[in-house]
């Protein structure tokens, strides 16, 4: 069971983890930056303890203390229990959300674990806005896909918007770096994966017929730039949504939930 | 072409409708609410010039009358020219992009007029959450949706944010309200629409299965509550997208994004 230690004075420093969270995490994943790694709200907090993020200590109000009770059973960890108004002191602004798990990042998965038992992976190239990065992830485990591999030039997943985001998801779903890009996308080859590059270009073959191989490798772009030709030249076909001619491109999570649907849509 | 006025005064009451944005378009639609439509950004103003939206004038900076010059060649309304601190006064923050149109309600559109010549509609129940709204707009007019129906309990699609999120497709993108709801929908039934809920109980049909109408109305509810069982019951079939097991529904407008692909993704 967690230790709970009650907390008046928001200057505390055993809260310093929590502190100021709007601008501690700015970047925390640059040299500088604490890298720690933020769970709001019960649900997350549950998925962070049901994942390989393990936190080393809570910040919450009673209230959510009694809901997490049965979660933090086995959980050796101080629960640090104060009012609304003191965390707010602490984190910088109001937190409807109650409870805060804060965790260090664990040594990253290599990309030969992501793709071990899996089927069907997102590979990102230059997605580096972090709402989207957390939808996507939300997308991602609702439609059973088995892992993200980031290319050049995304943000970091771990940020604490795309946690929340992501419903606590990217701290579940697998992820790994793919190191030498675009070369590096000769190992998914390499495991029988078919790489499929999605694109607004209307040349491209619809995706519901570009999409034939057993294990599918779905590369996507940032919306408006897209995929970089270089990129798209490693993959095995392009593939579009047909869309209505005159509009814009999807946004890039919207984009790849329609492309993780096209893998289910059919129980197979 | 538009007349341009120069502005130096923050306070020239001919800016009034552009006024504190974000606390006088709160309610918009409501009794004492203006009722206006703000299109922001040169893509949206452009989206609302070639619309039923008809703007009376509109407020930027001089490198956007330039980039709009075109499209205002046959529109006879005040360009009212300000730099980017005279305009953050007037609107009551910081506008990264530099201007404004302005636009009366039209007469809502009858439930009839949407139906007409439409063969995909999406019909929303309790979906209040401004963005949503826009998003579902906007992924409604890049996959080809007809229109889009309110049921009960729908927040406003012209709401200042709807517009921004849908990037000005809820200008074109036509609506109606359902007003005897769900009574109403047998008005599409009548029509030779096939009435289809959304849902995430497992027991219902996948959705590819489920969807088999040359005409198609796809219901969709608030993400939590869902649709009602009372609006369910006026449907057709319920069918669900194939969720991974433990996890939560998806975001409303990308299930209902999901269900406008259903429908597109292979060319006819």
């Amino acid at each position: 069971m967690v230790h709970v230690i009650d907390i008046d004075d928001p200057a505390d420093p055993r809260l310093d983890d929590f502190r100021d969270l709007n601008s501690s995490d700015r970047r925390p994943d640059l040299p500088g930056g604490k890298g720690l790694v933020i769970a709001e709200g019960v649900l997350v907090v549950q998925r962070m303890l049901d994942s390989r993020f393990a936190p080393t200590s809570l910040l919450g109000v009673d209230r959510r203390l009694g809901e997490l009770a049965d979660d933090l059973r086995d959980v050796d960890i101080p629960f640090y229990r104060a009012d609304a108004d003191v965390m707010a002191e602490v984190v910088g602004f109001h937190l409807n959300r109650g409870v805060l798990a804060v965790a260090n990042r664990p040594e990253p998965l290599e990309l030969g674990e992501v793709l071990e038992k899996a089927t069907t992976v997102a590979v990102l190239e230059g997605v580096n806005d972090h709402e989207n990065i957390g939808s996507m992830f939300r997308n991602a485990a609702g439609l059973g896909v088995d892992g993200v591999l980031f290319g050049k030039g995304c943000a970091d997943p771990l940020y604490r918007r795309s946690v929340r985001v992501s419903m606590g998801h990217v701290l579940r779903v697998p992820f790994a770096a793919v190191d030498r890009w675009p070369h590096d996308l000769d190992v998914l080859r390499s495991k029988g994966f078919q790489l499929i590059s999605l694109t607004p270009d209307p040349r491209a073959v619809p995706l519901a017929e570009a999409m034939t191989g057993e294990k599918v490798a779905l590369l996507l772009g940032a919306e408006g730039p897209g995929l970089t030709e270089h990129a798209m030249r490693a993959t095995d076909v392009r593939a579009r949504i047909p869309m209505a001619p005159g509009t814009d491109s999807l946004n890039v999570a919207t984009a790849a939930a329609m492309a993780f649907y096209e893998r289910v849509r059919l129980p197979r």
